[in-house]
């Protein structure tokens, strides 16, 4: 089992270090991708070391994507490399977490028409333009798909984001 | 199953809001005390609101104790009612969770001797000298006791932290 996270500079440090660690204690392999390599610092001011590149990812060696919040994701939907990624996994059912503005992503790979997810309130209105069924609610589960809206949803996304790897998805 | 976090201004904000948030995705219920109520912030800026202050605090109502490290021990060992807690909780044999410098709120109350331990390396002459048997490991557990060093013991930490609670202690 082998996760990854993609994010950027200015990513919101919770909602990548909480799933990074969560993700580590069930003994799952968990890779940090962002543009290039070297080491992306969060809003807060946490350092993370980055394992692959963008353009270096096979999304085929991966079980799950996680997509934190904070500013990356407005950086990360301007990169083809990264849109891709959500987009082959999203297209293949493959098991998909965003939390906050993390579903920016998703938005931008047009993946989310008539799919029930969440974000933070300042992504709601998007979210709904694209397509999606926006719910107001601390997690949403629908079919690969896990949202959550922010840090204080945390417990209910992992939670949701771990069932979702025991059931295997698609 | 209730827990409570003690710490103060200045903690590792992510050795307290990583058991947080796991705790809560356990359905634990966790409360969060330091000498006052308000709120605390972190060494990175993230605030937490205080739901007791520590001369609140009836230690029997609580199956676990949790003590994050940063900044905030050091102010911690000089309060009494914190100390007293952790001394409550060593000698009834009911679970305690410390990392980095949290235990060092465990060494002012003496309750270390003949135990082993771990703790982030600035804190490891003081650990022995209260009689303590450090290793220098991911994580120690000896009994009712989990110890780590620093945030990237924190998946090590929280499993054996949940699996101390799953077992019972004593």
């Amino acid at each position: 089992m082998k996760a990854i996270i993609i994010s950027a500079d200015g990513f919101e440090d919770i909602e990548l270090l909480v799933p990074y660690y969560r993700l580590k204690e069930e003994k799952i392999e968990v890779d940090i991708a962002s543009v290039g390599k070297g080491k992306i610092i969060g809003k807060h001011g946490y350092e993370v070391a980055v394992d692959k590149a963008l353009h270096e990812i096979d999304p085929d060696n991966y079980d799950l994507l996680v997509l934190p919040g904070g500013r990356a994701p407005e950086a990360l939907r301007k990169e083809g490399d990264a849109v891709g990624i959500a987009q082959y996994f999203m297209r293949r059912n493959k098991p998909v977490a965003a939390i906050c503005h993390g579903p920016q992503v998703l938005i931008t790979g047009g993946v989310l028409r008539g799919r029930h997810a969440t974000s933070c309130r300042s992504v709601a209105g998007e979210l709904k333009e694209s397509g999606a069924f926006y719910e107001d609610s601390e997690v949403v589960v629908d079919g690969n798909l896990v949202t959550s809206r922010q840090p204080s949803d945390l417990p209910a996304f992992m939670r949701e984001m771990l069932r979702l790897l025991e059931k295997g998805s698609g």
